[in-house]
């Protein structure tokens, strides 16, 4: 079974996802490191980023995944030589590439305004020209339950031509998404019928989309009859209603199907691998998506919650630590504790020994996160935050105030300028700075300020910056969560800060990178 | 066929889930309007919200749907009259009851610690006494398809128990959301093989989880086995991962199977009723639900939208009216002429006979797009945009300036306030406010300084800001995008900024919001 991830190109289309090279080149690696077999990378012959992400992908040093790039069969009446979206395909330098050509007469006729006989050919000539240049095909038959549908033979033919130009996998896919799942069992019963004859069996795959809420169902009902590779995307992100959620369908494959897709411990990853995309997307995670989301194992009804302490498959189909997950029980405050514990040592903040026990910590931490903190992604912030309630946080500087103004003139650009007090073991210290926004003016304010005490932090840097409005139904009065990620030499840490103020929470998140950097400065000197 | 709706039962058990007793009348109110056979509208035994909410929905005038009160079988040992919850259900005054009873012994034994002959007398006389009663009965076989998978004869048993005491309806349930739906239909099948003897046939429902992402595929295939209830939710909001999403379920149905549910003239209400309950809910409604969210049939890529325009089932599997919801064609850097220009007439600002042709405006927008604009979220901005390169753009203020400070003492939290300083129609006029920080702070005195010029502006308000980072690459300095939501009574508009300072991109954002606002009443005016 092979698991094929398109959230690189298919899952651009939906609304509101973009990637960077940089994003594409993350994503790549994190599938890479969850035994993903096939990553499509973008369309190098309709893209130019696409392109430049397949040259510096190149030199990404991939465990299982196969990079793949994706394009059409090529133009009508042309050489597939002279094509240059196969071309394009070719320079990628992908070990494996994939054309989509058209199944459904409709589409060939009507809309390309091209003859059925010249289809073919495109077909036909694509797969053969690519294959001669050593690549591994996948041939994805757009359109085909509908083609089929209106006219099984042309879309059979369509097939065939794929097939015996040699390529490696034909992938029937569901486009536009409209198809039910006892449908997609009787067309792949047929072409089975027809194109598997002596011992010649094409390998079958299945793309669907998501339109009637059933992508992952009908990838399930094909894999029932043999289809041997799946396409899908990280939380189905796509186009319209998204394409098949692969963290929905790599656990009903390996956990209730027994079909073995990746490696357990690649499988825990799952919760992880969602956020990561979600986040990298800077789209909201949906809460209750199911095996990743966190609602997924979230108990709240007063039954539920005592069964599940009696006896958790009452009422979890399956243990949520499989996919990395965890079980929340939403009216109690039963979790969390050996979770703070096990933190804190990690973080080298000892939590006994000053009258406040882990369970008052916990309780603290909930409340943060209600109001918007999220400190798994911030383990800075929380590292200084354990200290402060467990009264070992000791400031290495104080803020006495700050003033920042940003100006604007007709059409001329903002400028921001931030003018900063702070007291350093009593001696204060004003300065005033610029910056490209208000908070880097405020950065460049602090860092100018601190130096005068602490000279060296010029090592460090903010390399990442991001806003996450948390409750979107207040307009601008909404709660702001800024995450800032710093770096210098050695470390990489990050920070938040939430407010109803986005200067005030990317203060919070700002101080305590400099807390974080500077404490760790100062215990590294005393050593 | 019947549609069973449980969105204020096992909908408000959903994470974030709640409503008043106004809220359900409402929305039961809505559900009648769309078809809805059943409203299942709470557990008068376990909430007094319940029971009070049944109390005045007794006057609602209903045309189509029965008003269902839920509850549990009897208590081991007690006479079903001396039970409470039992009373309770009476008590509601419903038509029709649903009680739920056990088909696991997993359940029977080891959480309720019951015997299993307990309770199937449990099932037997509660459903006895209900009858009697003159109510019509609705049976939930709780946990049935895992009580089959463990114990068969048994579950059968529970089932036979409540069919010999005269339920009306048996209706199976996935609770725990982790069966498949080839499960679904091989339990479907054994079920009626035992049960559906000489002429007597049970009415067989189906009850489904979206644990696994296929609650919908689970009650479609039950649904082909014969069942002729099917319970769901608005928005599939429930429990965990939610429960299946009626509005799938209903256009699935009628649309696909041919199955008639509800009225034609009901169905073209179901995108309201999905907004109407998330909006009741106050949750952000998922733009890429099936069928009725806002991007079920937005086309991106530009081959899509090409062919759209020719034939626009080539791209879509149904009509989107027939559900209420409509047809959006989203401008993105992928996109080429085509859905400029479509798009441009949607917008209605005329293309042609300025010196100015498509390919040039497609250049302009790529370009933005690649400083990170995105106008496939921001029809406010494109349609300001369009009209600027079109020189058609006549806007109704000028900016002179502004100046936004921010400051903070200590551990105070900031204060954000701004003046600001605009022209319209020669007149000028300086103004200053406070605000939650600084974009909310400009928000106002752009507001109160428009406010001397254009009254009424207060029926806008910004709905929605959503900050992101493009490339993270150089902490604050990278650029910003700000996409800011606004409405008024009868319409939503999104507007774009992008730039390095986060205050000068929501203040292009800000600008096209209230141009857009004022372009619109003005022509209305002009009318």
């Amino acid at each position: 079974m092979r698991l094929y991830d398109t959230t690189l190109r298919d899952g651009t289309q939906g609304e509101n996802i973009n990637f960077s090279v940089r994003d594409k080149l993350e994503i790549t690696r994190f599938l890479d490191e969850c035994g993903i077999h096939y990553i499509e990378g973008g369309w190098p012959g309709s893209n130019p980023r696409d392109a430049q992400f397949f040259e510096q992908a190149a030199s990404l040093p991939l465990k299982t995944a196969r990079l793949t790039a994706f394009g059409a069969t090529r133009r009508p009446k042309i050489d597939p030589s002279d094509d240059p979206n196969l071309r394009a395909l070719l320079e990628s330098g992908t070990p494996t590439v994939a054309i989509f050509g058209k199944s459904w007469d409709l589409h060939v006729e009507r809309v390309m305004e091209n003859t059925l006989e010249e289809n073919l050919a495109m077909i036909h000539d694509s797969v053969t020209f690519l294959r001669q240049q050593g690549r591994e095909v996948v041939y994805d038959a757009e359109h085909f339950f509908d083609g089929f549908r209106d006219n099984p033979s042309y879309a059979m033919k369509t097939l065939q031509a794929a097939w015996n130009a040699g390529a490696d996998f034909l992938v029937l896919c569901d486009t536009n998404g409209g198809t039910l799942p006892h449908q997609v069992t009787e067309v792949l019963l047929q072409v089975k019928g027809e194109l598997c004859v002596a011992e010649a069996a094409p390998r079958l795959g299945i793309h669907t989309h998501n339109d009637s809420g059933l992508a992952v169902a009908n990838a399930v009902a094909a894999v029932r009859e043999g289809a041997v590779m799946v396409h899908g995307t990280v939380n189905g992100y796509g186009e319209r209603c998204g394409n098949a959620d692969l963290t929905s369908i790599i656990p009903i494959l390996q956990v209730k199907m027994g079909v073995p897709v990746v490696r357990d411990d690649q499988l825990h990853k799952l919760k992880r691998l969602s956020r990561f995309v979600s986040e990298t997307a800077n789209q909201v995670p949906h809460h209750n998506r199911p095996f990743v989301g966190n609602s997924a194992f979230a108990h709240k009804g007063g039954i539920h919650v005592s069964a599940i302490m009696k006896e958790p498959r009452a009422y979890e189909h399956m243990l949520p630590e499989i996919v990395g997950n965890a079980r929340r029980v939403l009216v109690s405050d039963l979790s969390g504790k050996s979770n703070v514990e096990y933190k804190a040592k990690e973080l080298g903040v000892p939590l006994g020994g000053n009258g406040c026990n882990t369970r008052e910590i916990v309780d603290r931490i909930k409340q943060l996160e209600e109001q918007g903190y999220q400190f798994d992604v911030a383990e800075g912030s929380l590292k200084i935050l354990l200290q402060k309630i467990t009264e070992q946080f000791e400031p290495l500087f104080t803020l006495e105030s700050f003033r920042v103004t940003i100006e604007k003139d007709r059409t001329q650009p903002c400028s921001a300028h931030a003018t900063i007090k702070i007291s350093v073991d009593g001696k204060e210290e004003i300065t005033a700075a610029e910056g490209d926004g208000p908070v880097s003016a405020l950065d460049n304010a602090l860092r100018k300020a601190l130096d005068k005490f602490f000279p060296g932090l010029d090592a460090m840097h903010l390399v990442d910056f991001k806003v996450r409005v948390i409750d979107g139904t207040v307009g601008t009065a909404a709660n702001v969560r800024v995450l800032i990620e710093s770096r210098d030499r050695d470390d990489i840490w990050s920070t938040v800060g939430v407010s109803e103020d986005i200067i005030e929470a990317s203060w919070q998140a700002l101080a305590d990178s400099f807390h974080y950097k500077l404490a760790k400065e100062t215990s590294a000197d005393t050593k």
